[in-house]
């Protein structure tokens, strides 16, 4: 199968997920800037979640451009990743309403540590799918990143419980590690094209 | 007309169907981890809620897979469809925040039997729009889940009236036999691609 | 330009607003069948939205099959729908929670009425984009149906003053008259096909 | 990379930021006219902001439709745009039901503010990625409408500090300004068109 409607219903729900978490931001009664300050915590944590889902999104995209076919277990561990970020909503509000708050803060680690190895699951069941000689097998490689980010949010999860901060601040880590966008898949995709190109 | 506006629309729809439920998963204003076990009943209606769509997105993916074109009678079939999924985060939220009571229980699968029914109906309208020789016409055989799924949602309302957990348990095993991906259409639409590649 | 992202973010906001509805539907805190009859009202006028929303679904699919590219102006004259279209969960909220009371009821029709004068205009939008020998032009023919809805929504805005069922009686009316779908365009898409395969 | 996700996303994205803005619209308890018309500044504020993010939509749609390819960074400059824009439900409800007192309507301007600056932003990064010869570059030309908006809504921020409607006056002079759709990328791609197509 094409992986087009795989895109697509994953687009849809990463661009739900990244929106409905607006709604948390609650409009204050009061018309004053100091009202809007009291919304800072929920505001600060929309946005780390939104870098968070924006990253998912970017690397899901890079990732599929290299995959030439999904397979029903492609979709299930594709879904399966799918359910970890549409719980990312819940623990933002829960750890932005209470202003990074202990266990709120540990339980945002859990959901973007789980979602963070479903990840790894559809890159693993992918590059299966494709082969071992596959585009994705080869722009992969090391995965740095993907191997250094779950330790980060174990990290993460543990520092929680000695200050809460600490434990946000490695969530904020994570983010920016990723912010720079995968380009060794995007080297290999963009290498392709030139090996296609007539000569 | 080609199907690809259908898809994309049945994939927005589901897609926020399986996003939207999130919103019944009330942020505790407690933040403890017991304050969470409370959102538990919730919670596992929405991993099984999820599932179910999951499985429907699939399953809707693999047959259209198989079709060339839809009809004016199919748009409709497929509406009626999505108007049963729609109905879904209801009754999801009603059983979770009851902590899977009779009552609700029963209406949850009255709507998942309901979308189940109009899942076949699209199936047999496809079916007669693309001939009895069509991809889906062969790919559906015996189609033996598809007759016991109903079967096993009237024996969970009717066993939700005996024991709570007994209803909800039923829906669980249908969940577990359509986790498997339709193989069968795979397999032909696959065969076809080989047919049509140079031999 | 082509109309495909024209189409992409209809059924975007199509898809959303006849889901958003279903948030309408309160889940009771009772766990009995009395307690969902209360929420009937509410169910009925989320029904009847449903069909429209999926009528104008439906319609607007037919309409840009057979069209070939859109300006500037098709692009402002399709928002200008969409507007109306999101007002609808708003005026179904207000109908069903006051069981179908006389002023909701109206202002119900109010913005169905608005929303099907935004279709006509889209259509001659579209119409004069694509020039007078054009398949819309030729398909849409005498369009008794598109010339027949807006007064229906008039009578039914006026009945409504006289007893509240018969201004809603009146809307059921129209979703029922489009519920066969536009097969004229259809037919027509079909002739264009059969005249371009080879003969 | 091919534009198609990155279109696909942003549209979801737009799509449903249009739509959830209606829920701000509390449906009146009351069933008259007069409850209806509490609801006007809600309305209306909905209105303007319907009409900002249709403007946005548009645009991005006619300057993707001149773009070749995206790169990394055009994938974190739209993310970065969608982040502002996402936005815009929150001010748009903190202003309406306020009726348009002074600080939310500043900070309705200062999220246009920031949007007006990163959709500038995604335009210097789309050209540099695409060469100075490209259809975007020799498209967007003086730019008039584009340097005016971000002056206009810092005149807005200023002016709601002295008469609050001179404020949201000022919004609704950009709004009107850009309503005419982005005519000259339009004519140079329909130029690019008839250069491609056979003399």
């Amino acid at each position: 199968m094409p992986t087009g409607r795989l895109e697509a219903f994953s687009d849809g729900v990463i661009a739900i997920l990244i929106t409905i978490m607006v709604l948390d931001l609650h409009v204050p009664h009061d018309t004053t800037w100091t009202a809007l300050r009291d919304e800072l915590p929920v505001l600060l944590s929309y946005v780390l979640s939104f870098v968070h889902l924006g990253i998912y999104w970017n690397n899901h995209h890079h990732m599929l451009q290299a995959t030439d076919h999904v397979t029903g277990l492609v979709l299930w561990a594709n879904l399966h990743l799918l359910f970890w970020l549409s719980l990312v909503p819940f623990t933002t509000g829960w750890m932005g309403e209470n202003s990074f708050a202990r266990t709120p803060t540990q339980a945002y680690g859990v959901v973007l540590l789980a979602a963070a190895v479903a990840y790894y699951l559809l890159q693993a069941v992918i590059i299966r799918s494709q082969g071992n000689s596959s585009l994705v097998r080869r722009a992969v490689g090391g995965d740095i990143k993907g191997h250094l980010s779950p330790a980060l949010y174990l990290l993460g999860i543990a520092l929680s419980g000695v200050r809460n901060w600490l434990g946000a601040g490695m969530y904020v880590v994570v983010a920016l590690i990723w912010l720079v966008p995968d380009r060794r898949i995007e080297r290999v995709v963009s290498g392709r094209a030139e090996e296609s190109s007539p000569s």
